[in-house]
């Protein structure tokens, strides 16, 4: 099956602007629309879409607008249009209670849907055919959608390049509080306690607060409206947490290490959980630290020594440096391939470590 | 200045192999002692000592040792010795406290260090003369320490390759609570809901979630000596947590979106107080995303394009992808710079967004 077009794509955002793209790589139909002529011009312009949107009687609505304005353009595109209606935003419950309200005739054309893929970037110019290549992309549907609906929105997805997974809406909702919104929240607390601190403190920031805080640094208006649109999801793990950190400031003051212990140890647990590379269970793998002088050329020799060597690089990091004009590289390989790849760059001349 | 030998090193686990590794790479002499005689055996065999610990006279002394044990150990060497001695333990005060009380005579001589560099692994074989190049290396001496004994301590780090930076033990201690401990705790917290999550639900697992907990899998046993030692800084940074947790919790029930936008820019805010690499401010950076078939060789024909293409990467992660055989690799690049780099490798065939 092929997706049929063609598809109006309503917000010409960096989502809305990759799905037109994708689509159109596709051979697919595509009109856009956006409150912003400048937004639509540079979408289109991009190769986005191909079709006049006043004029087009679509396949499928896709609408890729901010949270707050979601429900209010999935209802109108189902009064306006017979086509089959999903959305792309990151909350799937609240948005469909919203939309059963507005329009209830139309619920059974409307499947929510959301990709799991983004960029720190936003508007059209960031927009990519690649985007959502080999993303998860969860597919919503509720009690009363057409099954036929919901084939055109896993079509959708395929189509895009990514890979259509089926949740129910709250299903999909607990699971981004978790694996999503309540990391961003806590990595916002952290990050807030580093905008307190004295400057020359954070002299002695390492990877690791780097790595916990990095995306607390997204467009806070944006993450504002999804928090806001999850909330039912959210209390409860917040609340969970609330008592985590109740029982950590106990411990502390008693001095109870079984406590604190017990913390540290279902936090292992739960990284252990974190499915590996490809969805595959996850992997024994080892890291190997190699010193590279921070210069263009310096990577592709390492990784050219590294390819001949024959060893799959699962991930890789550059370690910031904060004094010396070198990089650390962390390569993380199986960790049965760790030696031989040690032993064979020492022999190249780099400097390794585990 | 140079440093003066011998050195004995007390503890041949990670830290202390390394710093034998380091020292006698500028040919210092080394000394080393551990309960364990195979840890002594294998940090021997690696080089990491050359001369025999029961007769050596040291000028110093470094303790790397588990904190539970780090001030019986100080205390140990400075009623045996009359050399300076100092640790590489991650907490300062309490230590120092403890060695206040068990050897107020020799107080002069200890001088406390941390240096900032670790591993995933522990034990004398993850030992590496290389784990402190270029790193920063606390030094932290108190009121009463002799000027003599901390220019030591400073050439030791210098000797090591690392970069010493001078704190008071309290205010190290209130750095590494905020960049290190607090991150730790807040990371495993997190990590702990996912451990509670059906287990389909983490399917929908991105990079966010991976980073934000990728250093709640340290060792437990470890990180609950760290936290325990550190309980004074920590307190108040987790009672300034619980608050925000608190207020995020009425502003969630309450619908206050101004006070969750307020918690969210308060994270961006501290995002942008971390110092940038290699110590400057932090640089406008871009990411720029390519596909990778997941093949040995393709990452040094993508670095070698890159290389060839002039373009100095700042960073580089292998974002995981969960049903396709191959890695979405970002790059940080100088803002502007990648406009460059993304039509050069486009030009050269890979797939590349924003």
């Amino acid at each position: 099956m092929t997706l049929d077009g063609p598809v109006l794509v309503v917000g010409a955002g960096l989502l809305g602007t990759s799905i037109g793209l994708a689509l159109r790589g596709q051979g697919v139909d595509v009109a856009l629309r956006d409150v912003s002529r400048e937004n639509l011009r540079i979408a289109t312009g991009l190769g986005a879409a191909n079709t006049d949107a006043s004029a087009v009687r679509p396949r499928l609505v896709v609408v890729a607008v901010p949270p707050d304005h979601l429900a209010e353009q999935v209802a109108e595109a189902l009064r306006d249009t017979d086509a089959v209606v999903t959305d792309v935003g990151s909350v799937k419950s609240a948005p469909l209670a919203e939309v059963r309200r507005l329009a209830p005739e139309g619920l059974r054309r409307y499947v929510g849907s959301h990709p799991m893929a983004g960029s720190e970037r936003s508007g059209p110019f960031a927009g990519s055919a690649a985007l959502f290549d080999g993303r998860p992309w969860a597919v919503t549907p509720h009690e009363s959608a057409d099954q036929a609906a919901v084939a055109v929105v896993e079509e959708l997805a395929r189509a895009c390049g990514a890979t259509p997974v089926i949740f129910a809406p709250e299903e999909h909702d607990q699971a981004v509080a978790r694996t999503s919104h309540l990391p961003h929240l806590l990595a916002a607390v952290v990050a807030g306690r580093l905008a307190d601190a004295p400057r020359e403190h954070l002299a002695l920031s390492g990877q690791g607060v780097r790595d916990v805080t990095r995306i607390a640094a997204g467009d806070p208006g944006l993450w504002q409206q999804i928090i806001t649109a999850n909330t039912t999801a959210l209390e409860g793990l917040l609340r969970d947490v609330r008592a985590d950190v109740d029982h950590l400031l106990v411990a502390l003051s008693g001095g109870d290490r079984a406590a604190i212990a017990d913390v540290l140890g279902r936090g292992v647990t739960g990284t252990a959980a974190i499915p590996g590379k490809h969805g595959g269970p996850s992997r024994d793998e080892t890291t190997v630290f190699v010193a590279v002088p921070d210069h263009p050329g310096e990577l592709a020799r390492l990784f050219g020594d590294v390819g001949e060597i024959g060893v799959n690089v699962e991930d890789v990091r550059i370690d910031h440096d904060p004094a010396r004009e070198y990089g650390l590289l962390e390569l993380s390989v199986a960790a049965d391939a760790a030696d031989h790849l040690l032993e064979a760059l020492e022999a190249r001349g780099w400097t390794t470590h585990r």
